[in-house]
Formats: structure tokens, C-alpha cells, sequence
């Protein structure tokens, strides 16, 4: 397969997409990649100023929302609406056609509630949060044959309703679906900083480059800590599934930042 | 044409949809009816709603929303999100695949900005309200074709951003469009009454047949009033533009309330 066929699968969060001018920024070095693309995006600090708003209490555990019913249809309206919209109305500003997702949309990304787990001895029920089973590749594949850009909202379905899960999670399946079914398939997690930084505070102490072993050591030495060590684990884990290039990187330069490979 | 190649356009909209129990009533009978189908809907209670717990005032002018852009953030949340996703996940779990779209998702209702009217000897500027100008008829086939239903809110597109628009409009322009193309078309107005009523109060004074003469008159002696004015219309502007048939009905049973001819 020819690399003008591959698929860049990115996902942008956080900071990037909750400013509007990094917003705009971001969509023009996105639609400056050539070929076919699909865009999974967050949204979490958009819905926690709405819960505010509306009066609904923020529960986080370990950086999962617990949702409830009343926050299940703020995230929809955040995520799916909000969000979802004004990313779909930018790239088509730019001259890119693009169409909005949620797993519910053609039954797209399929998941089932998470079972309450045990958090430091306690018990913690999230709520409506969906883990991934499978992805349809086929109905994917057809938005993006379609010369579209699907736009995916980290929303699941389990059959009978939405399920909020994590952006990164869907990005990396999504990636990882379309890998196994054949295709040449890139993963781009797009956010704030450069990459990986030995300094979080130092944009200059970027590493260019990870594999497993190092980042291991690395996250051992709490170097990787933090928010990061979800994004390197789940960078490898998309690579030793069978996506071909794994990157963390900034809207500045998305093939320049931090390069995941298998090797030594 | 085919009778079993027609396409029904359907718009449902207030009480109906806003009253679970009636929408999942709907969707029962919506799914019942077989062929392909798009379906459009509403949602301003829910919007106004929003508003009210968001502090953003709500100015209607004439039955239609005067749109800031606080507001439109809200209907893009409401409609685009809330609704919009309910109804697709309420289509999946009775086996109908459905994909959501906003005019936005492939550009497939264009619009322009309504300029400022003048009512009542005042200019009213409806901000962020859209009139539309044209339908993707190739996209939203593709979508039908993918034997999904398109569920399409009402909010157009005009190259950069976000219109509010009047869901019976879009339901009319999206029909009268599909019957433009050579589709053997027909439009379902749905909402929580049988029909046109002869008497509102009374369920068993429905008009089972209008014509564009007996709807004249029916308007003139004040039988037809309010807002089924403009559903009257609107009814009857479709089927003079091509759209083979036009009902106004209740969930109930859609092809037995109120149809739309340009026979005597």
C-alpha cells in the first residue's frame, strides 16, 4: 500500500481545542496534511465549566469523569454538539469536508458500561462510561472514501445509549481497528506541548524518539509522570497492535515531535 | 419510480419529542414504516429550557428565535448534541442505523444570514438565523444508501459557521430538493396532534384533505390560525414544488391525518 493511502488518525484535546486561536491554528496544520485523515477530539474542560454552570458536582477518579445521567447529557451536548460542530464548521471554513461522529452515528464505535472498580479501597462506580469492543472499519471507511474527514466525538454506544470515554482511548482504537483491517494507518496524538519532554517545564528537552525499553525506564525514573504515562503507554500499545507510526506531538509540527518505535 | 423507492422526509418536532414516552411512541412507529426515509426534528423547548437555567434571555419575534451567539451555542449543544444523538440512539436500539448530521456534516444544507426585517415598524435583527439556500442531494443519498437514516438538525451552513434555522423549512427544502433530483419524494409533518383540526379542542373534527383553495379559505375565516398557519403553508408550497404527497399528522398513524392535494 502506497504511503499517499495512508490514514493519519489524530486526536487533539485539551488546551488546543478549548482556545479558540491554538483551535484555529490546529485546523490549518491539519488540513495542510495530505490524504485521508480522521479527527478524534476531547473536550473535558468545556464540560466541567458546563456542569458548573447547570449546578452538577465534577467527580474525578484517576482522571475518569464519573458520570452521571445529568453529566451523560452535558458531555453529549459538549462533545457531540458543541465541540463536535465547531470543528466540523472550521475544516469545512478551510475548503475540507468533513462529517461529525458519535459511536452511536451508523452504530460506529461499540462499548459496554465499565463495572465498578476498586479505587485505593473503595468502590467506584462510573457511571456511563463505555470501554471500546469494536469499531465498524467498513462504515469508517466509507466517510472517508466519501473524501470526508470523519470527526469523532468520545462518545460509545452500547446499543441502547451513549457512553462517555476517554479521547485517547477512541483515537488508539480507532487506529488500531483500522491497522487490523489492512490499512496503512498513522497515530497522531496531538496536544500542547512539543512532545515528550525530559523537563515538562523546558520545550527544548523534547525526546525525538521512544521505544518500549526507554520509556519504561523513563516512566520508572518519573520522567514520564503524571498525565503523560496514560498517552506513552497507550502510544505503545497502538504501535505493538500494527499501527505504523505512533507520535506525541504539537499542533507546530505534527511529525516532529516524539517518535514511538519497537526498536532498541 | 417506484412506490417502495420513495423517500419519506419526516419532521417531528415539540411535545413529541421533548416527552420521552411520546418519542419513544414515535420512534416505534417511525421504524414500522419501511423504505428509506429522512428525518428531521426540533427541539426549542429544550433550548429555551437551557437558556433559562444559563441566564441567556430568550427573545422569539414573530415564533421564531432572535439568535446571539450565546444562543447559538446552546441550540448547536441542544439540537446538534442532546436531541440529535437521543433520537440516533433511540433509531439503533430498534435496529435502524441512523447517522446525525447538522447542515455543517458535508455541507449539506447551505444557508445565508437572514438580513434584519422590519416588524411591526421595527427592524429586528434575528442574528445568528439562517435561510436556506441549497441541499447536497448527492450526500444525503449517499447516506440513504448506506440504508442509514440522515436525523437532521436544524441548523444550516454558510461556509464558515452556524445558522439556526426553522425545522419545518429544513424538512420542506430537503424534500422539495430530493423531488427536484427525481426522487419520487413525500413529507411527514408529525407532531402531537391527529391533523388540521376543524375545531384545536376537538381530536375528531380532523380535515382529512386540503387543497390549496379550501386551505385559503380555511385560513381566511380564521378555522386555520396561529401556528398552523404557516405549517399549512409550508405543506402546501412543497407539494406545488414537486413533493408527491404532504401529510400533517399525529405518531399516531402518519399517512392518516391531514393530506396535502392540488386537486379541487
Amino acid at each position: 500500500m502506497s504511503a499517499s493511502r495512508r490514514i493519519h488518525v489524530f486526536k487533539v484535546g485539551g488546551a488546543l481545542i478549548e482556545d479558540p486561536a491554538r483551535l484555529e491554528s490546529f485546523l490549518d496544520a491539519f488540513c495542510a496534511v495530505s490524504g485521508r485523515k480522521v479527527l478524534v477530539h476531547g473536550g473535558g474542560r468545556s464540560a466541567t465549566d458546563l456542569c458548573a454552570k447547570l449546578g452538577i458536582p465534577t467527580t474525578m477518579v484517576q482522571g475518569r469523569r464519573v458520570t452521571d445521567a445529568d453529566t451523560l447529557r452535558v458531555v453529549t451536548m459538549v462533545y457531540a454538539g458543541a465541540v463536535n460542530k465547531q470543528i466540523v464548521s472550521g475544516l469545512g471554513k478551510r475548503g475540507t469536508k468533513a462529517i461529525g461522529v458519535c459511536g452511536a452515528d451508523l452504530g460506529i464505535i461499540k462499548s459496554h458500561r465499565r463495572p465498578p472498580v476498586v479505587v485505593e479501597g473503595l468502590e467506584v462506580d462510573f457511571g456511563y462510561v463505555g470501554d471500546i469492543d469494536s469499531v465498524d472499519v467498513e462504515a469508517l471507511r466509507f466517510l472517508i472514501d466519501l473524501d470526508a474527514v470523519p470527526v469523532v466525538c468520545p462518545l460509545t454506544y452500547d446499543g441502547s445509549g451513549l457512553l462517555n470515554t476517554n479521547a485517547d482511548s477512541v483515537a488508539s482504537v480507532i487506529a488500531t481497528a483500522l491497522s487490523n483491517s489492512g490499512e496503512d494507518t498513522s497515530l497522531v496524538f496531538c496536544f500542547e506541548k512539543k512532545g515528550v519532554l525530559m523537563d515538562p517545564g523546558d520545550e527544548n528537552s523534547l525526546i525525538a524518539h521512544l521505544t518500549p525499553e526507554r520509556a519504561q525506564k523513563l516512566i520508572s525514573e518519573g520522567v514520564i509522570a503524571g498525565g503523560m504515562v496514560p498517552k506513552v503507554t497507550g502510544a505503545l500499545s497502538a504501535l505493538s497492535k500494527g499501527v505504523s507510526s505512533v507520535y506525541i506531538t504539537s499542533s507546530e509540527d505534527f511529525f516532529g515531535g516524539t517518535e514511538f518505535s519497537l526498536g532498541q
